[in-house]
């Protein structure tokens, strides 16, 4: 619930969180409206929303909707990405686009380039997906297609907020995701990309423990473990469950951003 | 479910997870039985497991069960660990600790000292815990005390799972978390650093989405995400919900550990 008790940021999580697929989502194509068919898909599974529920949905379809397609075929590259491309063996199409879409290199080897994507958050190939992009409706290109980002998920997770909170009268939260892997761990886990409502860290700065010490992690990332545990029910958004619905946490509406979980170069040790 | 039709390392994830602290759980002391404590809890809280069922338990209820505290006044440092508690600005008694604890330095700056834990990961100040680690119970010593990550997590989580195995006649998974930071993010998520029973790497080469192409990523970090998860509900353990169970997902029983969450230092681009 979001009521008068919390103030903004502040946030309580219940006993009992509940990660729900929003099912029967038909594919996303370029021009759909993602309030209309995800408030579509609550409604037919006679889920609704209700305040504090946070909408998880993954940039992928987020991605479609806005027509983030690019056909690479039509895109030229520069000697910059063409000796760049050949240095770690990827098509120069593809370098040029990832180049396109980055602040800068962070490391890079055989098959492998991690940048630090327009949107500060670090990852490979600038978040660009190749595996699954075509769109299915015909656009003007002969692709091969790839999908990049959307342009400012943090917009987009505000749109859809407020679409969804008009629409069932509720105050909520909407997280956009990515899947990534990280350094030192393997496997990929869920990250987010966009924030509307819910809190992005959870700044539990000068809470003190039962014997009145003071908490030793200070900030926790509540809205990439939102995206991990959603991340878990979705899978890869190709297999159909691109929406996920979190139930149980209880936030003072904040203006937060998922840009506040980008940690700023000069302060990261592995930058 | 743990059913014939999964394969060992199979995982399948329900369109819905629960996420539920197990509560009415009390401090945890060295030589407590998390086995006879929790499955006590459980039915106290008419939970009970069923086959499939994730127990995931806070590493500091593992550390204070197995008697990881270490007395610092007791601790003797070594020039090296001087030299270097006086560089990074921290107690040379707790720099001793964490290089015992460690295979060696990851990076380091003014009261931060980032190692390989001496379990492969990569973590600030070994996982020592000096927020809220004092044993209730006297212990011969006079203090400060710091608790240390347990001893064998995976090991730990075999054993609990086969206790709770017997006791519920159900076959579970046990994941052993801590909350750290990361590079590139800020705020602290749940990792996994002990795990029995569940998958901690899902494995999807070859896998292919509905266009018969090949996914993009394909090794999930499923033992991190159900960490995360349980993370957002445990907070901090010392709250008292250091026990989650999360409910929902099916798999075939693997013979997995968290060992494998951890990328080798060569084939790491940060390492």
């Amino acid at each position: 619930m979001t009521t008068g008790r919390h103030a903004p940021g502040d946030l309580e999580i219940g006993p009992e969180l509940v990660v729900r697929a929003i099912e029967g989502v038909p594919t996303i194509e370029p021009g759909d409206d993602l309030g209309d068919i995800l408030g579509a898909a609550l409604v037919r599974a006679e889920m609704g929303l209700a305040d504090g529920d946070v909408v998880v949905v993954a940039s992928k379809v987020v991605s479609r909707a806005e027509g983030c397609f690019v056909d690479l075929s039509a895109v030229d590259p520069t000697d910059t990405a063409r000796a760049l491309a050949k240095e770690v063996d990827k098509d120069p199409r593809l370098v040029e686009l990832i180049l396109r879409e980055s602040r800068g290199i962070s490391r890079k080897k055989q098959g492998a380039l991690i940048v630090r994507h327009r949107l500060g958050f670090i990852s490979a190939n600038a978040g660009i997906d190749s595996s699954n992009a075509a769109p299915t409706h015909a656009l003007p290109g002969s692709g091969p297609w790839v999908l990049t980002l959307p342009r400012d998920p943090d917009a987009s997770a505000r749109e859809l907020r407020s679409r969804l909170e008009r629409r069932f009268s509720a105050s909520v939260g909407v997280v956009v995701t990515d899947s990534w892997g990280r350094p030192f761990r393997r496997g990929t886990v869920g990250f987010a990309i966009g924030v509307a409502g819910v809190p992005a860290l959870w700044d539990r700065r000068g809470v003190t423990d039962r014997h009145g010490r003071r908490l030793e992690a200070t900030e926790s990332g509540v809205a990439d473990s939102i995206a991990a545990a959603a991340d878990l029910v979705a899978g890869q958004a190709d297999e159909g469950r691109p929406f996920t619905l979190v139930r149980g946490l209880s936030f003072g509406l904040a203006d937060d951003s998922a840009d506040v979980l980008c940690r700023a170069p000069e302060d990261d040790l592995y930058a």
